[in-house]
């Protein structure tokens, strides 16, 4: 038998770890409800041929083979968007368009891991597809929800970093580069390999050096708000060439529609949107707005919520969409291993329900019955020992409140005394009435 | 690019079908909190060592492989107490036993897909482990909380047939069976080949006739109460060997157990627990009660929440539990193929925010956080149609209620006109005050 080890790369939390996991999940789920997203789930297996594609993910592909099988059948999906495309292709006679969907589950990818980089993690996305024409409003639209997601979350704030596709490919080819994808995957490791190695690999892609320099400048520009018009255009007129009429039309059309993305974001969740022209996402379907989002105080994770808005979801063209995706387990790995959220105790019970002797131990079974009835979780003592070894038991499970039944003399079975084994206060009580203070009742999520 | 087409065994849910699954999926946590479990996740994989064993599941084991990679890394879990088991040794030392979770998961079999059976599909697992000594109120408990799951959705009544092993093995030696677990999995096939055919294998194992015919009398043996206990009693009175001591001895411990186990679950949930000395369950790790549910009506569906007594958990011995599965996609699949549950709607969307024109969509946008602000799920119009349209456009979503924002005039946004589109009645409203009826609030899930 194998020996016992964590495998790394495939996370798995002790149960109050669980419990904020399932927070951010809950969470999540509420607000993408709350503003009209619908859940789906895919199977977690795609055909392999359906796995290819350009997205470095695809080299990592876990394939499935049956024990005793002769061949690979399918393969576990790395992401939730070929999965996605999938559907909406195969139901599109039953879905209605735009069609608004949120779809939260484990992908996995065999790379190799590091800090924030999993095998097996959870992703948390939100789309929405159109049938022909998508109306640039959903770019805001969706970058909104998310960050409205996060905020929910007691997380440090989000900062959502953003870029346009047409500002980025006018520019590129306005200043003369012709492979303007492959560009945009170098600039795409700035964070990583730094200005001169991503020199380093335009000079390799017969990039001039006037238009590296001119991209790279293009990169440092940040802005809070619309200021970035102004410096994009400063630097247009300030490079050696100026492309044909049809970049500059392009360039234009980018600068408008982010110009309107980072305001209508910002008015709806101030302070989040921010220009961001290094981000450059390095899967070629982005056509529009691509998103990169980071933690204050936590950039050294990365991005946790990235997409854009893409063309065609499926292979044969149509339905033009935008989505983002939330890395989960990256955030709650941070959230967990950092302690930045924690959950008030491990167990959900509110109570533990002491029992007096074996022979009572239907009575201790009717008591938990009715505080569970009113939607107080407890759970009833495994053994009948001695009263101050099930308070220790109580102690150590986390559980706050230990009841003792009464003797049930006056008939008022559900009569008995509840103790909150933190401050040794001791009170009689109705199972029929008693509440835990709200605080109690369940196990919550607090900053650590 | 390979051909478009479910793949069999693999189920994928429509939206609507989804809202039934999250519904059954959200109503077991619930109840499985209550009751004092807490939750936990383990990875999909482990290693293809640990997947071995003796389960029918440990032949269709999915082997993962890396695309490009030399070698098999890990199986698919096909079960979820094999990981648990492993969780459970790793952490032996930060966990607080007995040790009470719930576990809800996706697991994956390459088994030939047939109704009712699939290839991936989620269980939904509680188990109860302790230390050293499992107290046998514990194997009536997590009967009770799985039937109280089970009650809390809104399902034909579940039926609890329960037997014990101990019971089997010493009527099995008793009538002089040497290979008791060999009988026990041709007898758990007596659904499936009838009793001539597990005559057949029984005569196979050099079991004689005389045994075959008793052990076949007593998978005869059912009853709502306690009175099986009688039948047992004169079956083996009148069989030719009554075995040593010993197995009598075990007999009546079984008998015993199996008495206050049925009584024990009857009173706290009347009604659902019944003998049925057909139970085997194919697997050996189970020492005392064994359970398999049926849903009334539906018990061509078979078991769909199975389960028992073991006396360790981890291959080293030590760790006696107690656990039972419920089979949720077996479950679900029939709820939605039938269509015993249905939502209300397949959009979570309450109502859809009209919008005047694009220019005024920030008004819309502004009365749908308002909404959403007091927990209305609401989504505003993808365009700026005529109203007519957009009415078209909410009726097709299946969303109940269109807002029209008013123009402002005095001063308060919020105030506009509300259209129930199914009655046609309209009213004045206000997006800070107005709630929809309760039952429009969000999608239920109702009986078909």
């Amino acid at each position: 038998m194998s020996r016992l080890a964590p495998l790394s790369g495939f996370p798995e939390w002790s149960p109050s770890e669980r419990i904020v996991e399932a927070f951010v999940l809950d969470t999540l789920r509420d607000v993408f409800a709350l503003h009209g997203f619908g859940e789906i789930e895919t199977r977690a297996v795609e055909p392999l041929d359906r796995l290819g594609g350009e997205a470095e993910a695809s080299k990592a592909v876990y394939m499935l083979r049956r024990r005793g099988g002769e061949k690979f059948e399918f393969g576990l999906h790395f992401d939730l968007t070929v999965p996605f495309a999938r559907y909406v292709e195969e139901r599109q006679g039953q879905l209605q368009f735009p069609f608004r969907r949120f779809q939260i589950q484990k992908v996995w990818r065999g790379e190799r891991p590091q800090e924030g980089r999993f095998r097996e993690f959870y992703q948390a996305d939100i789309d929405v597809v159109a049938r022909e024409n998508l109306p640039a409003h959903l770019e805001a639209e969706v970058a909104v929800v998310m960050a409205r997601a996060l905020a929910a979350l007691p997380l440090p704030a989000a900062r959502m970093r953003m870029n346009d596709r047409r500002l980025v490919e006018g520019f590129y080819r306005g200043v003369g580069i012709e492979g303007v994808a492959a560009a945009l995957r170098s600039v795409d490791k700035l964070g990583k390999i730094g200005p001169d190695g991503v020199a380093k690999e335009l000079e390799g892609q017969r990039v001039s050096d006037d238009a590296a320099t001119a991209i790279l400048e293009l990169a440092k520009i940040q802005s809070p708000d619309s200021s970035f018009r102004e410096a994009v255009l400063d630097l247009w007129e300030t490079t050696p060439t100026h492309g044909d009429e049809r970049a500059q039309a392009v360039l234009g059309e980018g600068l408008n529609a982010l110009v309107a993305l980072i305001d209508s974001v910002n008015a709806a969740v101030p302070g989040t949107a921010m220009a961001d022209l290094s981000i450059a996402r390095g899967l070629d379907y982005y056509t529009g707005a691509v998103y990169e989002t980071t933690l204050d105080g936590h950039e050294d994770l990365g991005s946790i919520c990235s997409g854009g808005r893409y063309d065609s979801l499926v292979a044969g063209g149509g339905f033009p969409g935008v989505g983002m995706s939330i890395g989960v387990s990256r955030l709650v790995s941070r959230l967990v291993s950092r302690e930045l959220l924690v959950a008030t105790r491990s167990v959900p019970s509110a109570v533990l329900v002491a029992v007096i002797d074996e022979a009572n131990r239907p009575l201790s079974d009717s008591i938990a019955a009715r505080l569970r009835a009113r939607g107080i979780a407890c759970e009833v003592s495994p053994t009948a020992a001695k009263f101050g070894k099930q308070i220790q038991y109580a102690d150590r499970r986390g559980i706050p409140y230990v009841w003792f039944p009464g003797d049930g003399e006056d008939g008022e079975v559900g009569v008995g005394q509840v103790k909150d084994i933190r401050s040794g206060d001791q009170v009689p009580a109705d199972a029929d009435a008693w509440m835990p203070p709200a605080d109690d009742l369940r196990p919550r999520v607090v900053r650590g």
